[in-house]
């Protein structure tokens, strides 16, 4: 069967995820090229409700581990509703987050463990991993400098510096232990520039021509 | 550390588990020993509310893994939240429902796989699990003819006969796995007889004097 190709974004808070997925998007309308951009969590009714009470103020005191399995939950029932069929038809699919989000966000910065993220999005994705992520790398501080600030409404935004520190550095990590998947990109420059490096990165990977 | 003692109770529906469970509250109350009883899925605000989420009926088109995802979310919170602090103050806990409920429908009624579901039960549970499993053995047939049918507002109980057929046969794949801790009493004779048996088995275990 005829499979297409799956990519996600990956970053820290207000490193231009959203303004690249919007360029990508652009690019794929002008090529004629059918492609499905999702969210994470969300992306379908189940795993928008999800989403809400995962980010709800009302959930603090949420375990970490009670965090890492909604996320999962959100993962399976997207996967299994909308990925895997848009794959199975030859689609494109485009994801704002995904597992390196656990990895980064409850297995390092929440310390949960690489391992333990390791095992939970074994269990949540079975075989329909990423063709290709790309790691928009830019320092925490930066990011929100550019964004001019955390949302007060997001319990996870509210975090503190350390936190966003350590979400960097998880990042860092996944990028090593899955070099042959992550592409770091340089989120630093003007957003036209980034553009055309993950477009040069598709173009490697041979997604698009 | 003083640690206190965990139970569980297991069974398919109509077995009769919340009249036990009720018995066994009364009978420590009568004895002056503190214990917690919990529901699974809930117990905790946030596990309430991934229990809505679970058993609504307009969660239609669930995946399994979601499913079972969810359980274990709600479970990770109530541990976290609820349970271990309880062990941890040397208390009784009993729990409706545990473990065994993801294995029996998840894992093998869903067709998740039993592996499968004793991965994601290590995920959500860490070192926290029963000290005894009390299963009140009854045949689904014999369940809800004594119920009355199923509850039509509860999409896992809306699930047709060979559902809970599988349901029970998963229990007793669960019983012979965890034979240590799994004690199947049967659940067929009158509820004062059924509560005789399980007070016998806490004794036994050394739970009660």
């Amino acid at each position: 069967m005829k499979r297409g190709k799956f990519i996600t974004f990956e970053g820290c808070e207000g490193v231009g995820k959203s303004t690249q997925i919007a360029l990508l998007r652009q690019y794929f309308q002008d090529k004629g090229i059918t492609a499905l951009f999702l969210r994470e969590p969300g992306g379908s009714k189940i795993s928008e409700e999800i989403r809400s009470l995962i980010l709800s103020t009302d959930s603090v005191g949420m375990t970490k581990e009670c965090e890492a399995l909604l996320y999962s939950a959100s993962r399976a029932q997207l996967i299994g509703q909308v990925v895997r069929p848009a794959l199975e038809r030859g689609e494109i699919v485009v994801c704002d987050r995904f597992t390196d989000s656990t990895f980064a966000y409850q297995g390092v910065a929440r310390g949960l463990g690489e391992d333990y993220v390791d095992a939970l999005n074994t269990l949540a994705c079975g075989d329909v991993m990423p063709d290709l992520t790309i790691f928009l790398d830019l320092e925490p501080r930066l990011g929100f400098a550019r964004k001019g600030g955390a949302d007060k409404d997001d319990r996870i935004e509210q975090e503190d510096r350390s936190f966003h520190d350590a979400v960097y550095r998880g990042y860092k990590i996944a990028c090593k232990r899955y070099s042959d998947r992550i592409v770091a990109i340089d989120a630093g420059g003007d957003k036209e520039q980034v553009h055309d490096a993950i477009i040069r990165t598709l173009q490697q990977r041979d997604i698009v021509d």
